[in-house]
């Protein structure tokens, strides 16, 4: 059961679908509450009481004894202790003594006070005094995630080659680039199923343009890649450059699309291509607008897209050029606040005629970026088209996935990637994924293979990395059979990580969870992190460690391990317990459940030449239910596309 | 056997003591030469070579695979890919077909292409024509290593209570502050030698001032902290404030004592006490007048000295000023190029007439510091002092030891602390260490204890965190028992740690080792990163997995399993092979080795309470060559202080 409390006027964020009535506040028993501005929620907590949720945020699955600032962010340095990332997912379960969900919906900044002091108090700080609380009733943690799931709606749906393995890199210039990769996954037979384009195919990095001298003919190229199986996916940036005469800035600038300084002109902020307006996303109007510009995309046969630097990220703005440079002996460390400077001064009009600066709808900017092009594309296509963001609010899980930004090659940042999944699907955003191999510094061949091994399980699977880091492509590393081997475990499992991902977004269900969550009972499972439940049938145990030869895993129950070494899975029987397990860098193993089914295919060189129905069984289960797509026709809306079922048959 | 080679005219560096014949170049066998301006030095891997050696750099114990840069470098995003750190230690070793070592004696910047293409080349790069080269030949690399450190003279040798445990921070203001860091670790027991001083003791950030305001009466109160078996540590920096008036400025300022410029005046450059000019350490005369300078602290009662930003680190400088920002698109992306330019209008006089840049001799500006220092010491005190700086070149491992930087309260860090270890060993800096939990950041319990429990067995053992992080002294965290724990270890295991520091120093041997060192030829223990050999019987298998509840150990023979739980220690006998075993928080395990001993002492609440002959002994050895030291009387000299040699007892 949800109950709704409301607090002044409340922005419209579009975050819950569900229609929950209003109680008074009276009625609020889980917290105490500071009336005013920044309002303050309280809580006690039992001692062993643990915290999930918070979807994009440092620390591990459990997140309690530590603070967190929801305020969309862009810095690279992903060290533990950030308190910001990109997306801000309001969302937490405390699961103990009481059990229960709150999700704090507003768009201004929050900051959830975990338990950092180790007093046993949590505090939930909203910088605005206009917000919805909904408060989540449920018999168990999970219980009360599938509750919020139901309430927020359907997380997005891509086509089954964004399930494909994606290769990306900022530094791929030209048409030649991007062929040699293709051709060289193609050589070595490495499945392959699109190829991202960073900021370098775009004219001066200006959005909707390419640059003509590197890709002369870019609905051409497309089409011939489309031949091989292979989808181009372009980034687009939010901010428009400042250019008259570029048909999307007139526009814009003509129809007052763009966000205001405190002077009514235009705010102006630099980026990738110099100086830019921000269009305002909060408004239906301008969405509509932006989204139309994608129309540049599709008409050239593209069907996937990235949307990036849009928490905004801004290089400098007016407002900072005053400057307000951080105080050394009495700033506050957590980096957004040194910045917060550019959003004060930056203005939305928002539909309901209020007027709010940036500051103080912050979190929603980059979730209505994805809103646009979401509702975009669905006009312009008739079928399903990949989308995945940088910034996010929940709601926007509706329209698109996310990936969790620049990160970097150290093994610190691979374990990040393992936390991430749960506390991500418990905020709706299924469609996601790191930069495998990591987007700063240099990948290590080690580190890449175990990372390869990690998204081998996550929806998204691209490898991407940044200018002038090492070349990150599978084939720049010796013995690149260890790579096919590994994204070939991908492919195999596509049947199975395809139709349990249309589950759990049908069903309004995680894909990937805590073992906590199917083990509530079992006191050692609630404690284990570095495991993870991928859909109803496969437990992961990825090795984390650099140097390891293999690690020790728990089992809470009996189960199949199962080894894949590039041609054939091995099963063998293990009991529950501890167990320790050898995993060379050429191999994956991964764990079924005791009485579950895993259907697994053959190999395919991407998803369109992969066969769904053709598969045999692996595991100790009687029947498994097979979600297959078929082939992203017309007919294959999102209620739809799940008509053909088929039911396996037993071993 | 060590062969010389010498090209151009060498700066004097002061690195190798040993009296070494200079051969003819046509006898370098070893690599093939390219002449000119760089010097480049290649050979041929044999494809199972491993690299060990290059001291304070990253990666892990085989360098092989990657690059290195010697540039000497403050930046404290110790990212695996980093190329610089904050020390210069040109000694390698190739261990494989052929067994040799190199050392590349040149201050000016120098680049190990260790295999980085992965085409079985190894490359050096000297910048400067004038260099020596040292070619270390041995029947194998733990001989090769033993060849070198004999070359290069004996380890710093510090007084016992160094080896205590010390407790730091960026933010301790007052003598209030440090007062109740003693009274908090007092009150629940945790054993404590010392506290450091970080720049908030001095007055506005300047040398061998102190801050009347924070600290009245400096030696009153070290005298009475003495008393308690304590001693204060304060950090001196490498930069002089240009303020005249300073008797420290006016007389490096009148006797010509500090670097210059291109115009002849002096160089000038922003540090935290504001602009600076930079002692000329590398002229004896100004190493004599700066060593002198520590006598305001030795007057005060101090005995223990931490030399920082001395590679050195320049916030900002007049030649910068002028602007040389990183340039996006055709920048190279090794962090020290960027700032070259500072270094490039610095000027040294040397003793031999010749005028350098600091660019040409940059990485021994911080070794000359601790020379000065430590010479100067040696002037001031009769007995044995603390001194670890930040930057380094082989051969200020003679005056002081080091610390490996300003990193950060992360998993990987604490890994590389134990990488670090055995190649630090390997370049003569016995008396080293980590940040124990890490500068930057908010360090966590687990990561904490963690943390202790590796720092346990390194010479230095310092907890030290930045301004703005969490509180970091153990107290501030739940369960001081836990702390007490791990830290009670090190104090009961110092009749062995220090005793084999003793030996390791005056044999001109490694104390920390690779398990390679000691198993040749046994494969799996070649390949073994994350265990390491402390002295002659022990060996440490840490815990450096968040979350782990233990790990998997790879034991090369029959060895003694040892438990301690802060009470006791319980030995249990294990084969040899692969064995997994769970470490709780609470406690370390360790391993002695088939056939040796280990000392051990009774608890106490600092060094001075310490009897080093009262031991028990662990282990299935026979017997146990102890070394004792004298309690620092003038008699304590470095030959001296091993008159005591106590055969220990077999159980």
């Amino acid at each position: 059961m949800i109950t709704q409390f409301t607090y002044g006027t409340p922005v419209e964020t579009f975050a819950v679908v569900q229609d929950i009535p209003v109680s008074g506040h009276e009625a609020l028993r889980r917290f105490a509450r500071k009336k005013g501005s920044p309002q303050i929620f309280s809580c006690m907590l039992g001692e062993d009481d643990v915290i999930y949720g918070l979807g994009e945020t440092m620390r591990g699955i459990n997140k309690r004894g530590f603070r967190y600032i929801s305020f969309n962010y862009d810095d690279p340095n992903h060290r533990d202790d950030m308190p910001s990332m990109y997306g801000a997912h309001n969302f937490f379960v405390v699961d103990g003594e009481e059990t229960f969900g709150a999700f704090f919906d507003t768009p201004a900044k929050v900051t959830f006070d975990m338990d950092s002091k180790g007093s046993g108090v949590l505090s939930v700080i909203c910088a605005s005094a206009d917000l919805r609380l909904y408060i989540v009733e449920g018999d168990s943690a999970y219980g009360v995630v599938r509750e919020f799931l139901g309430a927020i709606g359907q997380s997005f749906l891509p086509p089954l080659w964004a399930f494909g393995y994606g290769q990306s890199r900022w530094g791929y210039r030209t048409e030649r680039d991007i062929t040699r990769v293709a051709s060289r996954y193609q050589a070595l037979g490495i499945p392959l199923d699109y190829i991202c384009m960073d900021i370098d195919y775009m004219d001066r990095y200006i959005d909707f343009t390419v640059n003509k001298r590197r890709f002369p003919d870019m609905a051409g190229y497309a089409a011939r890649l489309r031949e091989q199986g292979l989808h181009l996916v372009p980034i687009v940036d939010a901010g428009v450059k400042i250019e008259p005469g570029n048909p999307v800035y007139d526009e814009g600038a003509e129809k007052g699309y763009f966000c205001l300084n405190h002077e009514g002109t235009y705010y102006r902020a630099e980026v990738w291509p110099g100086m830019t307006h921000f269009p305002d996303f909060l408004r239906e109007e301008v969405r509509h607008w932006f989204g139309d510009q994608y129309r540049f995309y599709t008409d050239r046969g593209l069907e996937g897209f990235w949307n990036d630097m849009n928490e905004p990220a801004i290089f400098s703005s007016e407002y900072r050029a005053k400057g307000t440079k951080p105080d050394l002996e009495h700033g506050d460390p957590d980096q957004p606040e040194r910045h917060v400077a550019d959003f004060k001064d930056f203005f939305h009009r928002l539909d309901d005629g209020r007027e709010k600066s940036n500051y103080e709808v912050h979190n929603l900017f980059g979730a209505m970026m994805t809103r646009a092009s979401g509702e975009g594309l669905d006009r312009l296509l008739d079928r399903r088209y990949l989308l995945f963001s940088r910034a996010s609010y929940i709601g926007a899980h509706r329209y698109g996935g996310i990936w969790t930004g620049d990160n970097a090659s150290t093994w610190e940042m691979l374990r990040q990637n393992v936390y991430h999944m749960p506390s991500l699907h418990m905020c709706g955003f299924l469609f996601s994924g790191a930069d495998t191999g990591g987007f700063g510094g240099n990948c290590t061949r080690e580190l890449l293979l175990r990372w390869l091994a990690v998204s081998v399980f996550t929806p998204l699977m691209r490898n991407h990395t940044a200018l002038f880091t090492k070349n990150q492509e599978c084939y720049r590393f010796r013995g690149p059979e260890d790579f096919k081997a590994v994204i070939t475990l991908r492919y195999r499992l596509l049947p199975y990580l395809y139709s349990e991902f249309m589950k759990a977004a049908l069903e309004r269900d995680m894909l990937i969870r805590p073992l906590a969550f199917d083990f509530p009972e079992d006191g050692k499972a609630r404690s284990i992190e570095d495991q993870l439940l991928v859909g109803e049938s496969i437990m992961i145990a990825p090795v984390l460690e650099k140097g390891a030869k293999g690690r020790i895993v728990y089992l809470p129950e009996r189960m199949t391990e199962v080894r894949y070494d590039g041609k054939s899975f091995t099963c063998m029987e293990v009991g529950a317990g501890e167990r320790t397990v050898m995993v060379p860098l050429s191999q994956v193993v991964f764990y079924i459940r005791q009485g579950r089914l895993v259907p697994v295919g053959r190999a395919a060189a991407n998803t369109a030449e992969l066969d769904l129905m053709d598969v045999e069984l692996l595991g100790t289960g009687t029947s498994y239910r097979q979600y297959v797509d078929d082939g992203y026709t017309k007919e294959c809306s999102m209620d739809r596309c799940i008509m053909r079922t088929k039911e396996a048959q037993p071993r």
